[in-house]
């Protein structure tokens, strides 16, 4: 939520960092726009997800995810050490507290990327994070990129879509919703850039507080 | 406001067109900042203010402004063919409707530049618009920006900052805040072509209705 605080910028002082949220549906692409805005060196912080799912080919630890045993997640619930944590598919994922609470402090912009529910849990325990919704051209690209990634059996791709079409009703709670088009890759960061731009820009900025 | 109508986008189609009101003290910049949007061929109506003021040297009448006689002007007042207009420091200064409802019906985002107080008269009669408000980086940098343009006499100067000091305050009034530093005039222009991208995105967009 904007609160009363004028924009530093008014004051010739550097605003304040945002906690972006960036979600869709599963197979939308989140993965590869935050790819590219790291490729791009945008000068945030990217919070690396901790998962029990397996390392796919060309994945690194650390930075795709922390890939951890089923056992350490559990551990990590346990002692409350994440933000947030869902089964996705029958694996964990979760959000270490650590790694976004130390972004924070550091003054950058914080940028999570996180399924819908998860995103749903986020937005009750920092509302004034800016919600962007990463949406498909349509439900035959989302498909076609489900497929195209091969990680999924047939019946997993039809799960998914089935889940994505009520992850896509979930818009209505987010902020903004960018298109992730087939081919257009970097309109899709850009318009994120753009967001982030523009909210640094509020007269009464998000103040977030976790 | 926002509505309760989802964006277009989600269907494939164009984002409704945006009204978008750049105001800010007299001096931060706003015809700068408006001629370098031309320059660059940003893809919006700039609707162009009618006055009363003689032109100056390197004006352009009908790109500029359109220049017309006071006794034009108070025609146009008599017949309600202004949206908005006032007395700016004894010349008359208002927005011909036509020029907006013609923009706006085209589906093309509109563009006006308005005195504080004009935005203040265009707020109430268009909430929904996008409220953009330049500030100088500094009085100092005000100060030396009215000096240079060598229109305006010493006394006219000292005026101008007494009025600006209260048009600040203004800022409250507004959605966003650029900053007009001196010699970085494509960063405040940067900063307005991200808002506008960015209010292109939002889940629910605002509706302008005029």
């Amino acid at each position: 939520m904007p609160s009363s605080t004028l924009n530093p910028l008014l004051e010739g002082k550097p605003p304040e960092p945002l906690l972006v949220v960036i979600s869709g549906p599963s197979g939308v692409g989140k993965d590869s726009v935050l790819t590219r805005m790291r490729e791009l060196a945008f000068p945030f912080h990217f919070v690396v997800t901790a998962t029990s799912r397996p390392i796919r080919p060309g994945e690194t630890d650390g930075y795709d995810y922390h890939f951890v045993s089923t056992e350490r997640f559990e551990q990590m619930v346990r002692e409350e050490e994440l933000l947030e944590w869902a089964v996705v598919y029958g694996q964990y994922k979760g959000i270490p507290k650590f790694e976004v609470r130390q972004a924070m402090a550091s003054g950058r912009d914080v940028v999570l990327r996180i399924n819908v529910d998860g995103a749903a849990t986020l937005k009750r325990m920092a509302p004034e994070a800016v919600f962007i919704f990463l949406a498909p051209a349509s439900p035959e690209e989302l498909r076609r990129r489900l497929a195209l990634r091969r990680t999924e059996t047939p019946a997993e791709i039809d799960r998914r879509l089935a889940v994505a079409a009520h992850e896509m009703e979930q818009v209505v709670h987010f902020d903004y919703v960018v298109l992730n088009r087939e081919d257009r890759l970097d309109e899709a960061v850009g318009e994120i850039r753009a967001i982030i731009t523009a909210e640094k820009q509020r007269v009464f900025p998000r103040q977030v507080r976790l």
